[in-house]
């Protein structure tokens, strides 16, 4: 005998669709909203249609914005000499909050990942491809001296292995591209190591032996 | 600068006002949504909004139901005579899966938690007490014998404080109701000892401490 409406069934479906949602949590979720009053139901239900809406992924650096161009893409007081290739949108927020940084960004859209069937097609390599091409282009016409002209790439993949594979397949194409002459790629990686506020005695063998590796010089 | 576009914030925000979702899972929640397609959004939308119209609160047990009363408080084969009272629908829907009760339920919408600013007063403890005494009326009418008629009532609210707080308050409020002439309440708490499949190695101190005062004679 079913006890639950089917109504209450059905979103608890859609919430264990969820990724890292089980049947419980799903369950809770459904069953907040059930007692909750119905705004709040409607909030949710709107806001997620109206993202739907609303949203457009920006054509040269594949972010989702509110235009095309992107906010980032189409401030010119970016530095558009380097190139920060990330995994995800929600990367280039976080990247975006250290406020170090004012360049331009590159999503990916994933990470090669062999066992859940994703190879580098299913990732926009071709179309970071054709934006480096076309930004070391445009780095060696605006350069009027004769002095070497450099595009910089930063790979900001997760330190993941996943992350470091697709960080090797990114370096790999990038050898490939032939270069206006004068002009070098600068190819960086961010650094693996402790957290701030990290506890040395609860790292785990691999960050440490990259904080190792990484050591700097004081 | 604000990175993610708006629509998208408003998503973030309405997934964390979900109990027990962090700004960390809301993003997630709602980016998974920005990258599948159109129809889980809607399917999610949709299931919220459905929800809201066709669930209604059974007027006698208070459990979420399609209908007024629920299917189980208007199912004549149910055993009139035995009430579990429970916090939330889904502990009806954990009970009925447990495939043993054939009784009725009520459902209280909660448990007195002094730390949250829930008393007595914003559960149904008045309608707990109308529907024991309506019941214990009808037991008394239908009983034909000179036997003793018999209400039973389990109290099945979690075996936390709050949990044993509400169910010492029902035990104190159903002392004070008159019951017709002939007729007992027969007062039950669910067992509270170690569950299936546990490791007694790994059970904690309270649960252990219950499962050895309610030991079972072989």
């Amino acid at each position: 005998m079913a006890v639950l409406p089917r109504s209450v069934e059905k979103v608890i479906e859609e919430f264990g669709k969820l990724p890292g949602v089980g049947p419980k949590s799903a369950a809770r979720m459904a069953y907040f909203f059930l007692r909750a009053p119905r705004e709040r139901s409607e909030g949710l239900a709107h806001a997620l249609i109206a993202m739907k809406d609303q949203t457009k992924t920006c054509s040269v650096c594949f972010n989702v914005a509110d235009m095309d161009p992107c906010a980032i893409c189409s401030d010119r007081t970016r530095n558009r000499t380097s190139i920060c290739v990330v995994e995800e949108p929600l990367d280039v927020v976080a990247l975006e909050q250290s406020g170090v940084y004012s360049g331009t960004y590159f999503v990916l859209g994933g990470v090669v990942s062999p066992a859940d069937g994703i190879g580098p097609e299913q990732l926009r390599m071709r179309d970071l491809k054709s934006v480096v091409s076309e930004r070391a282009q445009s780095v060696a016409n605006s350069t009027r001296t004769d002095g070497p002209a450099e595009l910089e790439i930063i790979i900001a993949t997760n330190p993941s292995l996943e992350g470091e594979a697709t960080s090797a397949y990114i370096h790999d194409m990038l050898d490939e591209i032939e270069l206006p002459e004068g002009v070098t790629i600068r190819l960086s990686r961010l650094a693996v190591g402790l957290p701030t506020g990290a506890d040395l005695e609860y790292a785990d063998r691999q960050t440490l032996k990259r904080a190792l590796e990484g050591r700097t010089t004081l």
